[in-house]
């Protein structure tokens, strides 16, 4: 390679390098100009001073726009004033293409334009610390399964089977089998996996066809789902609070600076240490009606009542044993109290509620049998998830996080499109 | 946690463990009875001796059948003749489920009677080796791409834009939007995103509605694909060769116990080392015809002249430059032959053929719209596919590997469905 990276000058201070990249910005003072250069690694800011270079090469800064193209050979000069630690003291300039009218400009833009224009706006400095956010926690999430002994198994995005509520799917035509759906979990095959693996998760996109604009929701969202057999539901939490204490460990330690561009409170992320609140369903509609809710017992928490309720923490709160009808047909009914499962739901602090959504899973034949009759679910497509409670059935739990709702928490974003980098939502399909 | 994995029995030598699972076989051997359990971690043999039990646990062993479910409690004993190198000897057992007629037995099955029974199949030792296989390329992958520099960037499912052939396309009803497609390729999205990132790659699966029935497709498959700015096609052959043989390099080192056990000649994996070879299409044409193919100059290479090229071959081999009209709209011309793309495909050794698709792409922007005219491909849809070659337009580059292909040859497995947990194909759907 005949080039080097703006992230690896350190080991360059002092010698002529070519960097390849794009304008971010420049501006004069003086004989001297200033271009802000970016490679996708990082910025750096580059020095050309009329005195010093040949007039020829001076003068190709006065044509070069934001989001040129370009190929830059300087000096690598230490310089403890500039972000990153370096400048650039400019040789020559080879001008690849000039940028007309780029649209992004350092003006304010409405966030329509900005999601028509997702293809572009990803190369602004708060886009791009989200999605190094997001990579780094995709990557933790690899690491951390991993080295706790999960298999990997990717479940099938095309089913027949329908995950968890039948209003909310995507058809699409399969081949002579007519009508197949795009998953909303894989939870039901890694419960089949479980079996043969004993621990196992599954990372891939999940859809749902979620009819009502809300700042929660994307049609095509990640989901991160772990499965383990003989797991019972106190087991389950434990293992979702050790895996959501070292996604946020690792974002601090790894991505620090990216949180700071960004503005978030990092001391709040400080706080969430194990281990974390556990509060049951009952109490937590107490509490909601003191805090003025009109929730009653029997109800799902709303995303207002999430809000208020964890709003009042300084750490994820798990909900747990919520009511029968509030849940999917797969959860295992309660022993000490039969009109409740054993399940629960982890809310992020700070008003951004749910992230992870957990049970322990029905391992009785004839109950989930009953179960699935009365949500009248199509028994043929379920017949393989019956046969695991017919051949050596055993308790196991699992759970399912939303990569992007978490990420919005980690990142403290209003909103979770800036989560994913290319959203997809009632009212978006492009780019 | 108060019981153990088989997995950790080197901990736990001389105690007495509990230990969960299922069970694998037994046998009887005079007043020795032995019961081969599996936990998903590992396999141990155990021992029930009628001296040394209390009745009523002897007892239960005549009811256990296969895949039964249970836990054992006994003494870790080292044994270096065992699998494994240990043994349990049994104190007690406490059954929790007996299974009737297990559907796989240890006798031959047909290959459509186990894929009905996948969810039951994955306990089986043959698909527990090609899935732990699997765990490891991915998570290779994912770590090398990392450790690499590359940003992960998440391509939609759902999309408006036609990645490669119209025809191979499923469709869903998107909102209020008509019609949209699941994604064939998250290269576009990889190449706007490049632009910003400067080495990025996605991981995720990938659509073909194939009407065909063959050894090599799969209709859902996991697709690794990677785009660098300012990469030329060198640039980007040497990246894949470097990709696949730390992969190889990886699964050697750290799965060599499971290709044993699916009896893969590991002498032929030995050979994968850099450099691979590079032919040229020109060549691949001659040398296909002394080998008795039909072939044309202008053909694309089919699976009969794949596996007769590759079986000339110890190590992948990149054939490159293809004509324009076997390859798709958005790769570059090349300079030296219009006729020809700079492109390249890397085919598998031992007849296996391609497991990677890759090119440098069309960086100017009338020449690709010429193309996508061409094409007669929906210009608003490539709308801000176009905007790439607009605002800062750069040479690049990316491939995209197909993952159960790589498993498949990896494994030596004869046909691609047993790599993948649950394979979607023509005639199935099912679990």
């Amino acid at each position: 390679m005949n080039w080097v990276y703006i992230k690896d000058f350190k080991e360059h201070v002092g010698q002529q390098v070519t960097v390849r990249g794009w304008v971010y910005n420049k501006r004069k003072s003086g004989k001297i100009r200033f271009l802000l250069v970016r490679d996708g690694t990082g910025l750096v800011q580059s020095i050309l001073s009329k005195a010093e270079m040949a007039p020829e090469e001076w003068e190709k800064f006065s044509d070069l726009t934001q989001e040129s193209s370009l190929e830059i050979t300087g000096r690598v000069r230490e310089e403890s004033r500039a972000p990153g630690g370096y400048e650039l003291d400019v040789d020559s300039i080879n001008v690849i293409q000039i940028a007309v009218d780029y649209p992004i400009t350092p003006k304010e833009h409405g966030v329509d334009f900005l999601l028509d224009n997702r293809h572009l706006w990803l190369r602004s400095s708060r886009q791009y610390s989200i999605m190094q956010i997001r990579n780094e926690v995709i990557k933790a999430t690899r690491d951390y399964f991993y080295e706790n002994d999960f298999i990997l198994i990717d479940t099938p995005l095309i089913t027949g089977s329908i995950g968890e509520t039948a209003s909310t799917l995507f058809e699409t035509k399969y081949y002579d089998f007519g009508k197949a759906y795009l998953a909303q979990t894989g939870q039901l095959y890694l419960e089949a996996a479980c079996m043969a693996f004993g621990k196992v998760y599954c990372f891939g996109p999940s859809f749902r066809a979620e009819k009502s604009k809300t700042r929660r929701h994307l049609s095509e969202y990640w989901h991160i789902e772990g499965e383990v057999a003989f797991y019972e539901n106190e087991d389950n939490m434990n293992m979702q609070e050790d895996y959501v204490a070292y996604l946020i460990e690792r974002i601090l330690d790894k991505c620090r600076h990216h949180l700071e561009k960004l503005e978030r409170d990092i001391s709040a992320l400080e706080k969430v240490t194990k281990p974390f609140y556990r509060v049951s369903y009952d109490d937590t509609i107490k509490k909601l009606q003191e805090l003025g809710s009109e929730i009653q017992w029997g109800d799902d928490l709303g995303a207002t009542d999430e809000t208020i309720f964890t709003e009042q923490y300084d750490k994820p709160v798990f909900v747990y044993n919520y009511p029968v009808k509030t849940k999917a047909f797969y959860m295992k009914r309660n022993p000490d109290n039969p009109e409740t499962v054993l399940c629960s739901d982890l809310l992020a602090p700070e008003g951004y509620g749910e992230i992870i959504g957990s049970s322990q899973r029905e391992d009785d034949y004839d109950l989930l049998l009953r179960r699935i009759r009365e949500e009248k679910l199509p028994e043929d497509a379920y017949g393989w998830y019956l046969d695991l409670r017919k051949y050596g059935s055993v308790p196991h739990s699992g759970f399912g996080l939303g990569l992007e709702r978490t990420i919005t928490w980690i990142c403290g974003l209003h909103h979770i499109r800036e989560s994913i980098p290319f959203p997809r939502m009632l009212y978006r399909l492009y780019p």
